[in-house]
This record gives structure tokens, sequence and C-alpha cells, in this order.
């Protein structure tokens, strides 16, 4: 696989995406989020032999959001194993909007139908092990100090607090699986989890780092050594393909065919099978809350680099 | 309108009525309720005159439940007015299950259908006046208290209690709601003061009276003096009609044709228009949720007094 | 009950009635009934003694429509009783859209809700008596000609025509609800059946008549003759008031409380149980379907003359 | 890519996946599947060089039914390009069963979500050129013959009757969208070459050409003429991953992870990227409406000859 990797082209592709930030804008929802500037626009791919090309501000920092369900489904799946995990959370793609609630009360039992719905994500992470919300915090957070071996990863505490008062639609998918026995947690408790999580906080490094592991069947850049179990890697870059970019995923997946997940902050991570990790953050969003010139750069680079999986 | 008024007539409609209730079963999904003797059956009747015919076991104490619901929704109308109220609560019937919560995400704006559903109910309880829950549930008894004439009428705290533990499905409704701005106070504040309300506990010459006030255009039976307005009684009465008995409104409204409104302890509070109100105790539920010794009583008495407003 | 009987007062109120039509608009989605004028509005109401007080043009003379719903479930109640008709159309009004198709792929079996729905009605139409569509349409005609004591009442051959070829969503209903068993005819000749009855040609003397019969527990007017049966005529008016105004059922029942039966055309059919019959027609339209001058003409006959069940 | 090309290895693959067959059952709502052979299961595997390796009675042929949605979809593309094809059918996978209506009211537009739903299909095949149905119909057989290289491929007209008579539920899709524009044609009609289209029957060397074609960016096995552009091939691909296999789509990804198309008669069509086409018949459905065995065959194959995309 041919691959990008001097920055100038990467730059020339980056200057051409970004011109198309002011068709979408900041997510506004959280007053940490609104307050990001529409038109950065930053970029890194990691290949082999630790190279990581890049474009644009790569310090500047942004919380993972809707990222961290890929992640937390690792977490999930290596401790807990397939069986259990996917007990309690299903494995289909769904047209419903990310935090619909309506299939919670069609559907019997009322098991989420994917972990990339808010509604699986919340029982993903009520699965994180340990005995406090410290230790599921720190399980998670080593898992991803581990993944791009960066141990500086820590919460926002402030847009994780931002998020948790105001999350009444999270807490209203929780006390419904609560009632139907699918969530057994505390609510609040898995909230306040599920909110730290959200807001771990990266740069766009980290992420390329993150789904060059998940695109190399797991294994560590450095070392070759397993982070993530070759099965469950597949499992991630399964999810990624068919629900990774919300209400978009199916366009996205015949436009540009990367496994990649998305997050309201801005950021992509994307996974080209046995290839590259792509980690990008424009926090500028198209009406489905992706980034706008986020996914023209993985067009661009999966046009020109022939990285469609199909 | 010639209405039972011999103990003798009355007994014998509640004990054929009373041999159906093995058909049924007592709610279980509250500890407290899940207590009664499901066979269990007192009925009163209450006339002019201060005339209250009764059978079974008039004394036998039972929460509202649901048939609080009407009276939460004529506070809440005397204190802010029609206009205000069916601002944030619909008026029409709705096919969809009491507790149901699809309705919210599909309609736009999100406001319930109307105030005899859960969802509809809980933004009727949070119009009750006062700065403080004891202040908001002093209103209501209070309220409840004028109808009945009698001030011993209080909160049972056991089953309130209960309840308020394990509300999770009218916490996913509050939250869905408090995300769409429908429900401003805090979910926690109103829950308790809404299982509160259900938790009123009455018996059935209680209920009865409340029906002879609605009955009669919100009129005090020995004082003639108002205490609901006219057009807000008839409101009432239109509510206990079209969304009374839960999903079985319609049939009951065929079969019985006199305004109604159940609760899952078994309790059944009716009025007929310009005539009697009638309270009665049956804790044997059908699978809709209604007393099915109670809706037989009332079917009986319709036929044999002919009190179908239709 | 007293009630209007003076033509100068009827006049009065349909003249202040007349005032919101250009509130509404004529429907449009049928060319025939497009061409009605918006500004038409005739009332009759019919009294014991043969006494008819009219206002307006009341030889203009319009399609039943939705009102057919009504005297097509009579039919059927009369010729195949309760039991049968209800085991394949439900009693329970319904918060979705009179043409709403969802209910009928979430609710096991597949049966409609209640017969004012589109697919209810089209359920109960399958359901009338005869060997040919001729007979059948025969059987509706005659039934509504000893109604209305008018034997020129005839289908509207180019309405009924028009509806049919555009007839694609109750099409939908239909083979929806064959596939499911609920319709064992064939659905084009029920189409034409159902397309024919909607077509029906009245004027507001006819419509008054018949919601005279039907208030006066099925008797006929001049005889004392029954036509149809008090249990079936108690039926219809519980329907009219739990769903015979489309989706202000409820509204209607709360501000008005008389049964009444809209239809697209404009056309109102009202009966004051035990009390008059009233005919309107008046082809502006609100947003719910309803005849904008006929809500009001009702309002103010129901405020005046106190004629609220409730 | 290393690939079964040994007929004894294939053999033993088909051998174990068949003990499954008694778990499911063959589909019998159309008469002439219903006499289809449980326990008959046959697969080819087509490969580079012309060779294809089979196992079972390869002779034996069955209708395409769901499978022909890939190729209609090929066919409308072709012919009318991407712009014009997905402005009236969405690219989104969803979690509803391949017959639901319901998003088709709940969303507006009323687009179907994607090609493999039956409502997309159904707008897919109304896109088909031609000026009869005659034409059409010969415009898609003569594409699938082009596909196969085998020019006796045609339609089994006792199916497509069997089909078309008893079609209820896609009629009342068909009239649905037509209501709302979606579909211009006549339904019938339109029924008429969908149902036949159903009924294409073909073997399993048939669909494992194919399923090559697909694999290899719509190339032509034996003179590498492109027979689809390459664009639509990783189109076709993308829809087969996200939607290909029913509700059991995303299990399937992440079991298997090859690109594959189902059908009720139990047909799968399947492709490798850049690899192997694959054919297989194994009329045994298990709840989703999948070929048992053929589901154990691909995951035998994908986990052997590691073919996954992921």
């Amino acid at each position: 696989m041919e691959m990008c990797n001097d920055k100038e082209t990467l730059d020339t592709i980056v200057e051409e995406a970004n011109k198309h930030t002011s068709q979408g804008k900041v997510a506004d929802y959280i007053p940490a989020l609104s307050l990001a500037n529409p038109d950065t626009l930053s970029v890194a791919i990691f290949q082999n032999n630790n190279v990581c090309t890049t474009s644009g501000d790569i310090n500047e920092k942004f919380t993972l959001q809707s990222i961290s369900k890929v992640l937390s489904l690792a977490v999930a799946l290596m401790d807990l194993g397939e069986e259990e995990v996917f007990s309690r959370v299903g494995k289909e793609p769904t047209g419903d909007p990310f935090n619909s609630i309506i299939k919670l009360e069609t559907h019997s039992p009322s098991k989420p139908l994917n972990p990339m719905i808010n509604a699986g994500a919340l029982v993903v992470t009520s699965m994180i092990e340990g005995r406090t919300i410290d230790e599921k915090l720190e399980r998670l957070l080593s898992f991803i100090q581990e993944l791009t071996g960066n141990p500086s990863i820590t919460v926002n505490e402030d847009v994780a607090k931002s998020e948790f008062d105001t999350a009444y639609l999270n807490r209203s998918l929780c006390y419904f699986m609560k009632q139907h026995g699918v969530i057994i947690d505390n609510v609040e408790t898995l909230l306040e989890l599920y909110t730290k999580q959200c807001a771990i906080e990266v740069n766009c490094e980290d992420l390329a780092k993150i789904g060059y592991v998940i695109a190399n069947d797991g294994k560590d850049v450095d070392t070759n050594r397993p982070i993530i179990p070759l099965h469950i890697a597949r499992i991630l870059k399964t999810f990624m393909v068919t629900c990774g970019m919300y209400n978009a995923s199916g366009e996205f997946a015949i436009k540009v065919g990367i496994p990649a997940k998305s997050g309201v902050s801005g950021g992509i991570m994307a996974a080209v099978p046995h290839g590259v990790g792509i980690g990008i953050y424009g926090p500028s969003l198209d009406d489905k809350g992706n980034s706008i010139a986020g996914m023209k750069v993985l067009e661009a680079l999966s046009e020109r680099y022939n990285l469609s999986i199909f």
C-alpha cells in the first residue's frame, strides 16, 4: 500500500478540505465544545516504522466523545469476552439516530441494537471492570495510554462536568434500560463514568496511533506486542464501518470505505486495515455530527491512495 | 335518574362481580401493592342528600395511583388556567400504552398527548403550585380533603418510598422531557412529589364523594359550594371517558359509558354526569391494569340504571 | 332540553362562525372537493315533531367522506353483530393520524385500532353484506335512505372515480391488512366500494336527520320505529366522541362535548344524546381536517344550549 | 491470497456445514420455494484462471430472490448514475426488518433507507431502463447473462406468478411510496417486473461467477473486460457488507467479514474483494432468512483462508 508520507501533499489535501468548514458548525449543546475554533483542522497519519506525517496544529487537544465508544468496547470485550458483551448489546446497524429511544421500547428484549449508539455505549461502559468509578476509569485510561504510548492522556474534568450536568437524554436512556434490567448499575454513577470517558482528551497524533493499532490487528506499533486481540480488533473495525459515522455510515462506506469513528468534538479516528492509522481534528460538523473537513480529508486520501476496503 | 340505593341490590351486584376476581391478578411491580387481597371488593355509591350506599369492607384503604392524575389535573387547571396547562400537555387520546415513550420522540414538540398517560401526568404534577415539595403536596392534599370532607387523608409513605425507589420508567420519561424543555423542574424532586401523589390513601367512600363532586359540575355535596369550576369538572369527565381506563377506555365507554378513572391499586372513581359518584376497590386487575370486579360492578350498574352518557 | 328553533338565532350563530372560514382551506387532494366554495356554510338542526331549523343554502350537496364510516359501521354491526365486527377492528382511540400505517406493523395481530381511522373503516366496509359491490352499496344506500327519509340519495360517481384513481394510501393500508389476513376481499373491489361509500351525496338536512336518529337511540323520527338497535346507536355515539373529529377529537370533546363525525368534504354530523341531530356543511377545513366554521357553530350551540354530555 | 481450490477440502467443509440444516427451515410463504429439499447444499468457488471448485449438486437451480437486488442496483447505477439513483433511495443500513413500512411513514421524505430492503429494491427496479416490462427484464437478464457467461439464464415463470399473486406486502409498500411520489410507475406493472426479477433462476456456479466479477472491481473473468464500472462494483460490495444479510448483516460482518447477499431461496452470493467469488445454495433458512448451512460454509472459509476485509 502506497501512502501519503510527505507533509507537502498532506498540507495540500488539508488546505483543500479546510475550504468546507464554513458549511458546518461547531457542536453547541455542550458549552466547552461550543468554544472550539471552527476553522481548525489538524491531521496525523501514522505508518509503520513510526513514521507520522502531520498537518495543522497537532498539539491542539480535543475530547474523544463518541470515539471513546470504540475503546470502551475494546476493554469490555477483552475483560468479559464476546459472549457476555453481546448478550447485552446487539451487533446490527440501525437507521435510527444515535440518541433514539424508540427501539428500546419496540424491541423485546430492550437490548440496544449496537455499541455505537448511545444506549449501547452506555451498556458497554457499565461493563468496564472495576469496583469504583475511579478504578473503571483507570482501566480505560491505562488502555488508551498504552495504545497511544502517551501516559499524559487524561480526562478534561470541565467538559465531563458540563456534559454530566446536562446529560438528560442519556439519563432517560439509562433509566429506560434499568427498568428493563439491561443496565444494573446506579445510573448517576454510570453517567459520571460515561461523561468522563467521553471527555478523555487527546490530540490527532494520539488518534492516529490508536487507529494504527486497530488497523494492524491490535499490535503495538513499536514492539509488535499485541495490545488488542486480533478478533477484537476486527470487531472494532466492523462496527466502525457499519455504524461509525452516525447516520452517514452507509454513505461514508461507499465514498471512503475506511473503518472510522467520529465524535461531536470534531475528531475522527480511522483505521485502514493492515495499513495506516489516521487521526483528525476539525470541529466544524455537518448535520449528521461528523467533521466536515475531516470527511473531506479522508475522502481525498482514500481516492488518492486507493484505501477503500471494498 | 333512578339509582341503586338499597344495600341488598348492591350486595347482589358485588357478589356477582366478585366471581371474576380469579381471572386477574394483583399488581406485583410495587411490593406494597402485591400484598393486597385479590378477593376484596368494596363499593360505595354517593347520591344527593348525603346518601351513600355501600357494600364490602368500606374501611379498607388503598392508594390512588393513577386516579390521582385526575385530581392533580384539577389543581393545575384551577391554579394556572386551561391555556397554560394545555400548552404543556395535549388533549388527545392515544392508542399507546400509558407508560410509552415513543410519541415523545416522534412528535414535535415532544409534548405528552394527554394528562392521563404517565408522561402527561408528570408534566401536570410539575405544574402544581408551591415553593417546596411539602407545599405542593399540601396543595393537593388539602384539595382532596376538601373534596371528600375527610381531613385525615394523607400519603402512605411506605408505598411512596417503594415506588420512588423503582420508578425507573418514570425517571426515563422525565429526563426525556427535561431534555426537550417540557419539564423544567429537578427530576428527582418531581418524582418524589409524583410518587407521593400516587400514594395518597383513600377508601371507596372517599372516592365516591370525589366522583360525586366531579359528576355534579364541581359542587360540594353538602353545601352546594363550588369546589371545582364547572368547566374544569367537565374537562375531567371528558378525559375520564376518552382515556380514563388505560388502553380499554374505548371498550369501557361502549360497554359502560360512565366517566371513570382507574388505578393499579385496584381503585376506580366514577362520575355519572349530573348523577352519582361511585368508588370501588378491587385489587385483582385485568391485563390492561383495570380492576376486574370493579369493571363488572360498573357494567352491571350502568345496564340496570341506564347510566351511559351515550 | 331547550334548543335553538328559531332561524334568526341560528342565522346569527352561522354568520359569526362564518368569519373564521378564511383561516382554513378546502381539501385539495381530490379534484372534485377542491372546487368547493370555502365561504359556504349551511346548518340544519333536526328536533322532535319534525321541526328542522336551518340556515344557509341547505340544498347544497356534498359527499359524506369520513362521515360514512359511522354508517357503514352501523350496517356491519346490524348485519354481523358486535362480536364478529370487533374481532376484526378494535375499539380504542389512537393518537396516530387517521391514515397512519405504523400501528398495523407494530401491533400484533395487525388489527386496526378503531373503525374511524381509514384502516378500520376499510375493514368495516369489507364486512357489509352482499354478493356483489352493487348489492353491498345498495345495502348501505338503502340504510341511509331509510335514515334520512330521502330516497334520492345516491353516489356522486365523479367524486368516487376521482378518489378511486388516487387512493394509493388506502390501497397500501388494504394490501398490508390483506397480507395479515385482516382483509380477505379483493382489494380493488373493496376500494371501489369504499370510495363509492365516501362519495355518497347528501345535504345538511339529511345529515341532521341521521344525527337525530342516532341521538335518539336509533328510532325513526316520524314513526318512532327503531332503525338502529339502541345498543348500536350507543356504540356509534361513543366512537363519535372518542374518535369522531380526527386528531382533534379530545379537544372537541372538551370544548363542545357533542358526539360528532366530520369528513374532509367539510360535512359534520352531530348527535346530541336524547336531543337533536345537527348537519353542517362548511368546506373550509382546519389543519386537522375538520370544518372550521362547522366547529365554531357546534361550539356556540353547545355553550348556548348546554349540550355537552359531560 | 491463498484460497481453497481442492474439491476434497471443500467437500469436508460442506459436509460439516450440512449438519446444521435441521436447525432451520425452508421458506414456506411461496409454494414453489417450500418444495425445496432442506438438506441440499451446493457450493462453487470461482477463482482466477477460470478455476471453479465445487461441491454438491451444482446443477441444482434456484431463484435469485433478494440476491437480485444487487444486480438491479448495478443496472440502475450504470444506466442512470449515482446521483439520480440515490436521490430516490438512501444509502444507510437499518435495524428494521427488510419488509418494514414504518420508516416510510416516519421519515420525510418517505425515501427508503437503502436498496437492500424491499421498499428500496422496488424503487430501484422502477428505475431499470426500458419502455416495456419485457424490455426492462431483458435489460436485467442480458446483464446477468453477461456476468455469468450463461446465456440460458431466464425467469422461472411459475415462481414469478406465485410470488406476484401473493405479493400483498410489496404492493402495500409500493402504493405507500406511490402516494408520496417515490414510485411513479404503475404498481401492478412494477410488481410484475419485480417478481420476475426475483424469480430469475441460476445455479451456484452462476452465483460464484457474479461474485467474482463484483469482487474484482467489475471485470469480466476471462477477458478482463469491465462489465461493471469499478466505483459501482465498490458500491455493491459496500451494501452487501452493511445490509446484505438481512437483520444479521452486522453479526455476519463480524463473524465472516465477506461482502455477501442472501435470498430466501437459500442462495448466497459472496464477493471477496480482489479475490474469489462464491455461490452457495442451501434452502434451509435461519430465523433471519439466511441459509443456515451457507453461513457456516462462509464462516469456515473466512476463518481458514483469512478472508475477512476487516
